[in-house]
């Protein structure tokens, strides 16, 4: 008997496994070498044996491409690239300790910023943008690094967010990598790496860092504060924050507290990079970054960034080597795409960083009783920090918050407080007597600047009914300037990214529109 | 300074770290072993040390729990548990080479399988229940296994699937590991198992092992053929393997040709699954099994089995432990669901099972080009089993295809054929010059049974356009009798294993239809 060519072509250079064909009367054997090469194993019950089987052994490329890698980095020795990822930003050194929501405090902080425009005589035509879970301060290309930014087409002279009008400020949050304090960074208590160290961060923390920048910029009033996804959840908070320092607020594709399906795929992206020995609970950055995990939590988050019906038109069912038999290793277009996100993030971005921020976007909530939490935690855990500030502060001041004290004199019960307010807007998606809306409704209720709230129906990480909850939820608390559209198209969480026409036009029409 | 009592109590059992709190000038420092008890790491640069840091070091319950499981297994040696999952089942040993769709062989095969019912005189009453992914022969207790089958209410006497008029068979797919041939059973060729030795296989590969099994009872033909998920892919490939003797065909939560965003899905738990260092390339049987990788990828799986509103209905924002400081380890109760999704199966079922069946759900396609290229692909392979054919097979019964033949010689043109029949229904929702609908319209020509579509709007693995498509390919194809359902809920793809009402009564419909 003869076996067909392309089975007598099977032959991995990456397994480097020896098979033969021996024709026998019952059967047809392959003679190889099985799990010669498997670089890392804990089974120590496992050998090495040469044998025979009824059918070639597979071969996988993607697992030895990351064992080569692992190799690779061990032996250039640590020094993650995402140290040297983005360059050119200013950076604002606060010099005090800054105490966060959670009770951790950061001895000193660090803010990366990034500017466009000119602030105007005034100090009024300051516009914040935020970004979400990964995005550094640059958002578009300027003469210290001309690198396109992750809103290149948005920002600039006569564009969306028109540089000629306004003076664009993006920052890397706290707890990012590209420049801000974050786990990477030195806690200057023993001059270590703060690795798993570092403390829990909010959103509510981003949003009061990038106040004191603000502060310190001698920008009183905000122009706009603009975001996207979890930029959409630090616009809110800055507004809810600092009502009177921002004048207008647009969040896209964000929520107004995360439901329990996007904290689900946040989850699975955080114990996968946490499986990899790699990772080592946080402390890998004299050795071999966990590039598996990161890997493979970037190709889960990509799922949940981009829609069905786009991939279904741009890859349907191609393969990558349409003739070859099925490989148990990436085959499908999908899966060489996904393979492709997944590699070019796995060194660009601090595994730490990923996990504070994603964990800071799961308990993002801005229901009352969530913030009075936090309220009543920084009231608690203030004189941690209260007799090493150099200067009197107020309260007030260190709570971060305008409306802090007054919120807490004057808070209004938790529901009912509304029944006898006639003329306010009804809830026309959401349950009148759900708890969980009334507490949210309750906790947004001094966000009364003029609002847009923008989602895109393919979402499936904030689909629309979140946009929508914050929309109603912002109306009924009083706020009577609430936009609300609602994007078609099919680039899922990233239309914000990628819809520039219409996510820009929304934008500028927000930023621009007569007072 | 007095620090709170949530903080001092900031101990944990798990890291052994050892760290006392240090009141200084400008700073909170606490005094920590760091990464002391991280098992497994390949950082050879890491060292541990004593230091201070400004806030106490996070605790990684789960990462050390993973670590002790791992250390449990390695202890007791192999033997992994899901051998003994499911037992009470009957077994077909087919004794002859198996030829498979990608040319691989299987010497002999093992099909796991149970019964409901009995068969009647005429042996014209038998249902073929085809399962999911993961699940085995037991749909229904019995006396040889009292435990609930997963379809348990769904089968029985004056049950939807009424067991008074119908004999019922379930088997477990080949590829499988429990009780039918998978890479987890002994290749005849060398007496170890076959590993990843084993060859890939499709849902038809599946069907055709079935068949043997339904040859072996007698079996000509079909009352019906019943699947739900990649069940429901059986269902179909049935019913177009074998037309003659499938009565009425019902596929729920299926679809007729795997989408990129399923194919993405599963595409993330295999490599989760395959990053695991104690997956050694599938060589694990002797050793610790990937039972990270499994617990991981189980939980991206039940991601997608579920859907957002019901989350939101059943978990909320709850947390495992209200008042504890927010943990980079599972906190939500989503997480710990997830967490305990993982937990449970991570040691139920066999790792490279998973691997080559979720690969044949992805390269499920029942395109005429599709199945054209398998059929063709049997023929070229047909000289590697027929010499070693104990008995002369013909052609058509080595393709385990009736209409194989006939098929090559009448095959249509793949476009354009249908332009002249005028009284043919027309595709409302699919677009009429997509090739790609033409290519499935012609490959699900020869299904002219009774058929019922089933799906739920809020799937999000297999989508109700989905759905759509196979019941309108089927009409224009030329079937009259599609009947098309569409449920609401919001149990997402399990909709099929729980809503009994809604599914059930479908189910009983079509099979106790009047002719």
């Amino acid at each position: 008997m003869t076996l067909p060519r392309h089975l007598l072509r099977f032959r991995s250079p990456f397994l480097k496994t020896r098979w033969s064909i021996a024709s026998r009367s019952m059967r047809v054997a392959y003679q190889h070498t099985s799990a010669t090469c498997v670089p890392a194993t804990n089974n120590k019950h496992i050998s090495t044996s040469t044998t025979t089987s009824s059918n070639p052994p597979m071969s996988f490329p993607c697992v030895d491409k990351l064992a080569s890698r692992t190799v690779e980095l061990d032996d250039n020795g640590p020094e993650p690239s995402y140290d040297r990822v983005v360059t050119g930003y200013e950076t604002f050194k606060y010099p005090k300790p800054f105490l966060l929501d959670h009770g951790g405090i950061l001895p000193k902080v660090d803010i990366a910023y990034e500017t466009w425009g000119k602030l105007n005589a005034k100090r009024d035509n300051a516009i914040l943008i935020h970004t979400g879970l990964s995005a550094s301060s640059h958002a578009k290309s300027h003469a210290k690094n001309t690198k396109p930014g992750w809103w290149e087409e948005f920002i600039g002279p006569g564009r969306y967010l028109d540089t000629n009008k306004f003076f664009v400020i993006c920052t890397n949050v706290i707890g990012g990598c590209y420049g801000s304090t974050g786990p990477s960074s030195i806690d200057p208590a023993d001059g270590e790496r703060y690795a798993t160290r570092f403390p829990i961060i909010t959103v509510f923390d981003m949003v009061r860092a990038q106040f004191l920048l603000l502060d310190n910029m001698g920008i009183e009033k905000l122009h706009a504060s603009v975001g996207s996804s979890m930029g959409g959840m630090q616009s809110m908070a800055a507004a809810s924050l600092f009502p009177d320092r921002v004048k207008r607020l647009i969040s896209i594709s964000a929520c107004a507290r995360s439901h329990p399906y996007s904290i689900a795929l946040r989850h699975t992206q955080r114990q996968v990079l946490m499986a990899d020995p790699n990772w080592n609970k946080g402390f890998y950055y004299d050795g071999v970054p966990p590039h598996v995990g990161m890997k493979l939590s970037r190709e889960i988050a990509t799922i949940s960034y981009r829609s069905g019906p786009e991939w279904e038109l741009r890859f349907g069912r191609k393969r990558a080597q349409e003739n070859q038999t099925p490989a148990l290793c990436p085959d499908f277009l999908i899966e060489t795409y996904l393979d492709h996100q997944g590699e070019r993030f796995c060194l660009q971005y601090d595994a730490n960083s990923l996990l504070y921020i994603s964990k800071a976007m799961d308990i993002f909530d801005m229901s009352k009783s969530a913030t009075d939490i936090l309220k009543e935690q920084r009231r608690r855990n203030l004189p941690k920090i209260e007799n090493i500030l150099n200067e009197k502060q107020t309260f007030a001041e260190v709570v971060g918050d305008q409306s802090a004290l007054e919120m807490h004199a004057t808070s209004a019960p938790t529901s009912g407080s509304h029944n006898n307010d006639k003329k306010r807007p009804t809830l026309t998606t959401l349950s009148e007597t759900d708890p969980a809306v009334q507490d949210l409704i309750d906790g947004v209720k001094n966000i009364k600047m003029p609002t847009l709230i923008l989602g895109a129906q393919s979402d499936i990480l904030f689909p629309v009914w979140q946009q929508k909850e914050i929309a109603e939820c912002l109306r009924v608390a009083g706020n009577k300037r609430v936009t609300y559209y609602e994007l078609d198209g099919m680039f899922g969480h990233d239309t914000f990214l990628i819809d520039r026409v219409s996510v820009g036009g929304a934008i500028k029409g927000h930023l621009e529109l007569l007072d």
